[in-house]
Parts: C-alpha cells; structure tokens; sequence
C-alpha cells in the first residue's frame, strides 16, 4: 500500500490511534477529506465491523484528492449536504464517547503546512452535543429526503 | 453605526456577550476575521481597556471586507504569520481563563451560510494548551524575527 498508517509519536500518528480505538462506532462530519493516511484508517475499520458513517461538503467532495469516492467504493456510507453554504465541521466521534474536533481538515495541505489544532474531548455534555448535531445532519442529508428543480 | 451589536439569542449574539464579558485580556488567533458585528466588539474591549491581541494569517487578512486593517488602525496590536501554510486555528481566549474555539472563521459567510461549530471551554488544561500555542505564536510571529530576503 503506498499509505502505511503512521507510526511513531506525530500529531496525525496520534490521530490515527485515536480512530483506530474504535470498537463499534466512528461518525465523521468533515468539510474535507483528503489525506490518505486518515483514510485508510477508517477503511481498516470499516472492515474490522466498526460502523463507519461520514458526513462530507457536497462542493469540497469531488475536488481532486479526495479520499470520499475511495471510501464510498469500499462501502461506507457517505452523505453530504445540499447547499450553498459549507458544511465546515470537522469531528469524529469515536463510540459515542470520544469526540475529536478542531481547526484540523482532514487534508494532506492542513497536516503538513498549517498551524491547526485538535481537541480530544470525553466530557459527555460536549460529546452529546456533537453527537446531537451529527444524528440531525444525518437526517436531514439522508438522500430520501433531497429535493429536485 | 451601521453594524449595531447583535442582540436576542442567536449564536452570534452568545459568541458577542462571551466576547465582552472580557474585563482583562482578549487573545485572538483568527485565519479570517471580516465580520463586522464581532470587530466591533473586539474595538469596544479595546476602547474599555482590556488587553486585545490578535494573530492572524497573512493570506487572508487583506482579502476583501477583512477587518484586519480597521482593528489595526484602533490601535489594536496584530501580529501575523510569514509562511505559505495557513495560520488556521479560530480561538479566542477571554481573560485567560475561557477559551471560544470552533471550526467557525470569523467571517460573514461562515456565521450565515455555513454549518459550524463554536465550543466554549473553561477546563483549566484546555485552555493552558490553547494559552500556550498563543504565546508562541505571539512570538514567533514578533516582526522583530522577521527574516526578508
């Protein structure tokens, strides 16, 4: 594979130990999703039986890099969102429990030229409220409820 | 004035009170500042005389309705970066005790066209984490390190 998951004791190393300690569950909400490494992850996990959902930006998913048709073609399930403003979240929420968010896109360009942060975060107050806002926009982009011109 | 402080209960005017609730210092570490109604409050701490300091990204503080140029000319100390990646994060830290982070640029368009997060932590090692990437930033981005070439 031309992707091996990162070792060592890197932030995105970190990351992806993080994801990987999932045992039932992972929801993604991600404005964009490039870096391969972050993919493979969550396709190992897909495979494990872990329960992978994404949420992605309908305008961001199609540009060159993305790892969402990858990820979709190996049969996770993807929504997005139908309109023109962004859908600019980036978390994860790992077994319902552990939410990971922050300034961080799941791009190559962010991980390894920006200035990002991410919080880890197991406060259940702070989870309910993203694992709230991810079940909403899961509806709401369900493709049985999109409307046509 | 042509753009009053938000009042009622919309996310935007929580963020505003949160902000002038400051009675000491306001950090700010922004990629993109252009919204009109959140400068203003930032001007107005700075006219009370809390200690506003502001970092933001080179790229993007002279696009277009920034409001980099207008705080600048208030008097309000801004420092920023001198790379080609992205001076990403969006937090703020209020008296150094409550930090407001979030995938929420300060812009107009985020605030009314985008799906986003905004958090408000006050657990005394988040905020040190916070409060310790802004000091090195405030640093590092210091003009007098400048390098020219």
């Amino acid at each position: 594979c031309p992707c091996p998951l990162p070792s060592g004791d890197t932030a995105l190393s970190r990351l992806v130990r993080r994801l990987l300690s999932a045992r039932r569950s992972l929801d993604l909400c991600l404005f964009a999703f490039s870096c391969p490494q972050l993919a493979r992850a969550v396709q190992l996990l897909h495979r494990r039986g872990v329960r992978v959902r994404l949420v992605t930006d309908a305008q961001y998913m199609g540009l060159h890099g993305s790892q969402i048709g990858r990820l979709r073609h190996s049969g996770i399930q993807v929504r997005h969102d139908q309109h023109s403003g962004y859908m600019h979240h980036k978390f994860a929420i790992v077994d319902q429990r552990v939410l990971i968010t922050g300034s961080l896109n799941w791009t190559t360009q962010a991980i390894q030229s920006n200035r990002e942060n991410v919080l880890v975060v197991e406060d259940a107050d702070y989870v309910k409220a993203f694992l709230d806002e991810f079940e909403r926009i899961w509806e709401e982009y369900n493709p049985a409820n999109y409307t046509f011109f």
